[in-house]
């Protein structure tokens, strides 16, 4: 089996390959490459290859471009998500973000071209065609207005008003959850797996996205610029719903290790399952370190 | 045959009454429908349904859906492209633009959450699987980095230097043309048209598009506010590459008259190959009255 680690090598070195050929515009291309390529855990693409590796598929170029496709629109989210009509931050993985770099207008324009780009990837590949078609649904669903992006604009909408739990618990589905349950489902598809795993695998995706936004809500409040790459206590500066501003740092915790159990659970149903070697899961779980 | 205004209206309905289901957070909803519903003459869909209804394409709501995504699309691209950090309009169809209205975060994302609909629109009907994922395919390279957005950047790019002809054609090939291409040739696709088809509707598409925004060029100098709904005289003030620009307005006229009379041809052949009633594309063609 491949590690994680060898996964990871396999997403950076298809994105830095690979951007150039679908880009025709010098500072475009700079400013979408700037963002793409500035590091970042690729967390969502290594899950899609490491869901598919486990289940047993061939991992080649194909496989690598659909894969790959979330983690351009990921950086999308980040880029807008930075712009001074939203968060405007300026510092994004130790480096200025996108809009300090090329300015707003590029910023956007590169936002717009890697979500765009996205559905390219995942739509032009040697994959079946049913395989990609379902892709294009799934991530479009996914990132879309009732997908992440209804998440930003709940994340807007109610800064200052203090939500309940449950309507949190949404919120962060949204947000972040969609779409690494997407990362996770990806994996399944891709490698044609059964309805059955595929529900599993959706199952795992969704807890295991609830505990990497209640961990992202967590570190805001007890980690730090140094470790992070960016600003700390932004989200009670700006009076965002967190899991923190809600049930403090100990019920956080307690959340955290709810979801992950949650997820823990799944993976076991995933093993018991038989059908691929779900092992591979544990590096990702053990992320959540506080 | 059905004409250009019921074609069209079949476009309105169907906007009007699909949006809604596919968004989940009301001001994000209203922020996109507010852009999407604010009139306009929905050109790109009413091509798509034009060329599939003169290739005798049933027009019913899978086929509606597929080629409304279109307007999804553009939508994104006006709201984008009028915000602060772009071309700062305050006025686009006689109302005020989508960040005068909900503030340019949420503009941001109506934006993206209209383009990454697009994509949900035209995978997620009951058109035949090589169809949907062709429409994919064809949209993201008409749409992204390589098609409508790097004709944005190359706009912003070389605003205040002059453009040689055979650059600024190319500008306005990706710019605007890209999209209109794209509408013509989905309507060939969904219809499942040959290929020897496809070609000459892309040819037409193309030319069609270039006359297009040749058009919209000379506008925005002989133009009025008052007829046009947004603002005009922009171009000179922002120092962009039109045609006027580089060869005046006798030289403009000059230029969209050859382009039409391009896309005429296009449309004689398509006549002659008997495929489908193509007179139907004349009512398109009029359209540029100066």
């Amino acid at each position: 089996m491949m590690t994680i680690a060898e996964l990871k090598r396999l997403v950076d070195q298809y994105l830095a390959k690979h951007l150039a050929a679908d880009c025709d515009q010098a500072t475009l291309y700079s400013s979408m490459r700037y963002s793409l390529m500035a590091g970042g855990k690729r967390l969502r693409p290594t899950l899609t290859l490491a869901v598919a590796h486990a289940l047993g598929q061939e991992l080649d170029e194909n496989v690598q471009r659909a894969a790959c496709a979330v983690e351009l629109l990921h950086t999308y989210s980040l880029i807008h998500d930075d712009l001074p009509a939203m968060d405007n931050d300026d510092l994004r993985r130790f480096l200025p973000t996108n809009h300090r770099r090329f300015g707003a207008g590029m910023a956007t324009l590169a936002g717009d071209g890697l979500l765009t780009l996205a559905f390219q990837w995942v739509s032009e590949n040697d994959l079946p065609v049913e395989v990609r078609l379902k892709l294009v649904q799934l991530l479009s669903e996914a990132a879309g207005p009732a997908g992440m992006v209804a998440g930003q604009a709940m994340d807007i909408h109610y800064e200052g008003t203090q939500l309940p739990l449950a309507q949190l618990k949404k919120l962060h589905a949204k947000k972040t959850g969609a779409l690494l349950k997407y990362s996770v489902l990806a994996g399944g598809v891709i490698a044609q797996a059964s309805e059955q795993t595929c529900q599993l695998l959706g199952q795992f995706g969704a807890h295991y996205g609830l505990a990497f936004q209640i961990y992202d809500d967590l570190m805001d409040v007890i980690g730090s610029e140094a470790k992070m790459g960016k600003a700390v206590h932004k989200d009670a500066d700006e009076q965002k719903n967190t899991y923190p501003s809600l049930v403090g740092v100990e019920g956080t915790k307690k959340a955290l290790d709810q979801a992950l159990s949650a997820a823990r659970d799944d993976q076991q149903q995933l093993i018991a399952s038989g059908v691929g070697d779900f092992k591979l899961l544990d590096d990702f779980l053990a992320y959540f370190q506080y």
